[in-house]
This record gives structure tokens, C-alpha cells and sequence, in this order.
């Protein structure tokens, strides 16, 4: 896929993709993809990633059934992230939330207060199978 | 500041920080932050990043004037990546666009279109001085 050319991959051969959801704007994740994991996503309209924690490919939605379609896919001035529009089904997040970002920091950086509610919750998630 | 406890910087110490514009949900740009770069932000309200290609320090706007004003500081589940929502003063990019992220892969991956008006060229950016 050509447009892999004006990307930078780092040194493990990643690039960060943040993930916002088209309607509402709300950014719902970021995770990390490689060459593999970006041309899977462009050629199914389904999100896909590289767990660095895991070292292993992932399609987002494969075990919760919370999958991302693809709306647009957009790229820095650098060229090393991805911006990438989605409609989501579910919760974004593996504790349940919409958002990842349920986590504010309050005024001053002593304590943080959750901003959103958990619309499931992880039991509920993965236990469906 | 306690909060950096709560966050995962990676082994360079570094953590990614997304920035969106509050009042359009525009995802402006994504740029890292060490921990000194993260209280600095928290204790003054403007944004400071660190750049890994110039190992430097720097606020955002300290050349160009394009300062952001720090309204809100969330994190994720997993500690290691940041969502700050700024109010904007001009274009985010130095090229010149109101986002870093003005241009997106066409269908099928191949190439890619510009998005969004070129507000300023770079050089009227940083020649203004």
C-alpha cells in the first residue's frame, strides 16, 4: 500500500493511531499498528493493531464484539500518527466505558475524577461467550 | 504532582499527549511529554512537550505565538497516553494548518488528499519576528 511510503514507522516499526469516533468527536483510544496492522484496516474498514504488551496482531472488537469501522483515516505533518474516524459499537474501552479517557486530572495534578459513565462492566464484557 | 504517579511513562520517559481543540473536537496534534514537560503544563496552563528529534524542552508557541490554553488534562485505562483539550491561538501545525492532521489516505490506500485551508504559510508563521 503505497501510502505506507509517506508514513515513519518508529524503531519496533509502530506508529500511533488515535481513534475518535465520527459523530460525536470523542477521542476513544489509542493504540499502536504496524504495516500489517494499518493495510488490514484499510482493506476490511475494520480497525486493527499491534499489542506491544502482548506482541501480537489484533482486530479491536474480536473477543468483545465492540468493532470500529473505518470512516477516514488521516496523517500527520510528520507522518507519524494516525488519526483515524470510526463509528463504534459498545464501549471502546475494556473497563466498559465509551471513551479510554474517563479519567480526568483535577486543577492542580493532586487527584483525578472519572468524567463518564461505565456503560459495562468488564465481567460483563468478556464473560458473554 | 501526584498524578504522574497514575501514568506509565515509556522507557525513554516519555508519554504520548493528544491534543484536541474543546469547542469543535478537532484533533489538533499529538506530541510527547516527560514528566517535567507534564507539571510544567499542569502549573501554568499553557502546553510543554519535549521533542525527541531536538532532545529539547519547549511550550508550545514560544516561536510562532500559536500558544494553547489547557482546559482539561484526561488519561486512559492504561495510564500511558494523555487527552488535553486547549483553546487554539491560530494553527497548531507549522504548516500552517489549523491541524497537524490535514491530510487523509484516499480509498484503497494508495494516496492521499488535503482536508482542510493552509491558514498561513511557515514562513509568515516564524518570519513574523
Amino acid at each position: 500500500m503505497t501510502i505506507c511510503d509517506k508514513l515513519k514507522f518508529d524503531d519496533k516499526g509502530l506508529i500511533p493511531a488515535i481513534i475518535q469516533e465520527q459523530g460525536s468527536g470523542r477521542v476513544l483510544m489509542m493504540a499502536w499498528m504496524n504495516r500489517d496492522s494499518l493495510e488490514k484496516t484499510v482493506a476490511t474498514g475494520k480497525t486493527h493493531f499491534w499489542s506491544r504488551s502482548r506482541q501480537a496482531f489484533w482486530m479491536k472488537g474480536e473477543t468483545s464484539g465492540h468493532t470500529q469501522e473505518v470512516k477516514n483515516i488521516a496523517f500527520d505533518c510528520d507522518g507519524d500518527t494516525l488519526l483515524i474516524q470510526v463509528e463504534q459499537i459498545g464501549a471502546a474501552c475494556h473497563e466498559g466505558y465509551r471513551s479510554c479517557f474517563f479519567r480526568s486530572v483535577e486543577q492542580g495534578g493532586g487527584n483525578f475524577q472519572i468524567t463518564e459513565p461505565q456503560l459495562q462492566t468488564p465481567e460483563q464484557i468478556y464473560a458473554k461467550k
